[in-house]
């Protein structure tokens, strides 16, 4: 039997996929993400865990890895949430395994990917994807194939300005970025602005600082302030998928992340502004929920190998 | 002898150019445009033209067409200036030639390819274009290959919305889109808007309806209003080259079209703006003028043969 290996690096646990060549998971697990020593034991730890399930590495074909940070050949010129600083990941680590079937790629790229090849996407050649988490990434897929960029930036939508009188600053160091409204802290930000000047009574006033998800279940329950704050975020969601559309012109754009359990109630708004700013030429751009959940990037991870292979 | 025909289709003319296989421009000439019978003589005019040159159509390799309209795949959904709708053009001319080595592209996207390949771009894999005429096309190179997206409306950069509350209408019929700003008729769209409250003295008062060509000259002349008129076309094309560098993040954003000819005083303004906008990993993107002048769509067109060979 012949495996393939999706590795998803996060800066708390390294997700790990075990799939044959048809792209079906057979086992999945995490480790934790070694830190020490500006990460360099990580990718031991990664070898340590897939011997002790494959120990004839001869029966993996090629290794997948998604990482947080900017990619450009397989190399990472800063990594940090794990340390890596210049980093040659696949030299390094096709010494431990003594294989060059390697491939490595930005994690909100990997996410897109997999949910592209396996999710949302339903196998579609051109898809986007924007994952709404504690921050906003973003990933595009070209003709089947991650866009990595010049600089390994390509998909960095969460930092597009959209705003230049946004009163948050980004941890970028700009302001006016996507992900200082769209993300679960920008909606969280947005809910304080917008309080500050709201005259009627919301429910959300009992609590100190609610959270992203509470805003949308008030939203969702009626509350005024609450679907203010929530159409906030949607309507720039929907500018920055007018972007999308306009550049790349995905077939589908998925929306992923912690922000997007919300559903078709989040959805909908972003759908809902998207098709006020969009070109006429791009309006069958459809914007769907994630399938994959947190196992996109694993998925995304597994597909750099098949799609090389 | 072997050869490629790059093939650029416009409303007015079709510009033809005879490459070897090196991609070395042997001969370009120009015939009018048959729009008559919505346009169905057009390739049989083309093949005229070829073969008066090119007697022996086995001595051509391959044929590459950029036209004035969205593509996928070869076919043509619908292209307004020549009457084509629903036009399998790759279909029709292999049929006349005898030959299916035929790739057809938009016009802006080939463009495009054309300074990446052979121009402003030096062979660089990843860079986008802007092309600044009556209106703004753009055209978006990913690893060497145009971006056609799924509704063949990758590069549509023209339409994306930069100003929610921007007093001009677009052809599209949509407000705000960044042709209504940045093409030569947005130029004298925002001189007409900034001086109906300039209270200062212009040189561009003493004419009627000043052309996007004399408001550049009075602005390198230091004439105040002008200087305003082609910032604000300037900010809003720095925020569009931003907008590309955290997309597919190109290595250089080319401008070119006749409001390019204003040259390093126009690019310099782009410059300052996309430096303010964007992200820091996308700082390095260059922005640079067009090499190839109205050559691009030929030189384009003959590489999406030599892309494929």
């Amino acid at each position: 039997m012949k495996y393939v290996y999706g590795i998803d690096v996060g800066g708390t646990t390294v997700k790990l996929g075990k799939f044959d060549l048809d792209a079906n998971l057979l086992k999945k697990w995490e480790i934790p993400t070694n830190k020490s020593e500006n990460g360099i034991k990580i990718i031991e730890d990664v070898l340590e865990a897939i011997q002790k399930e494959t120990p004839d590495l001869s029966e993996v074909i090629g290794y997948g890895f998604g990482v947080p940070g900017p990619v450009t050949n397989n190399y990472i010129p800063i990594a940090v949430n794990l340390g890596w600083k210049e980093y040659h990941l696949k030299n390094e680590f096709s010494k431990l395994v003594n294989n060059s079937n390697i491939f490595v790629a930005n994690d909100a790229n990997v996410a897109a990917l997999g949910e592209a090849a396996y999710g949302a996407g339903l196998g579609k050649a051109n898809v986007a994807m924007l994952t709404l988490g504690t921050g906003v990434g973003c990933g595009i897929v070209v003709n089947g194939e991650v866009v990595e960029g010049a600089f390994g930036a390509a998909g960095e939508l969460g930092h597009v300005n959209v705003r230049p009188d946004n009163p948050f600053k980004c941890n970028c160091g700009n302001e006016g970025c996507l992900e200082t409204i769209a993300s679960a802290t920008g909606i969280k930000n947005t809910y304080a602005m917008l309080l500050k000047n709201y005259t009627g009574k919301s429910s959300l006033q009992q609590y100190n600082e609610p959270s992203a998800k509470l805003i949308f279940n008030e939203a969702k329950n009626g509350d005024e302030l609450a679907i203010e704050t929530v159409d906030y975020a949607a309507y720039y969601l929907g500018y920055a998928c007018s972007i999308l559309s306009v550049t790349t012109n995905p077939e589908l754009i998925v929306i992923g992340g912690g922000v997007s359990k919300a559903g078709s109630f989040l959805i909908d708004k972003i759908n809902n502004h998207f098709q006020k700013f969009t070109f006429n030429a791009c309006k069958e751009t459809k914007i769907v929920e994630a399938k994959l959940g947190n196992d996109a990037g694993i998925f995304g991870a597994a597909r750099l190998v098949l799609n090389n292979d």
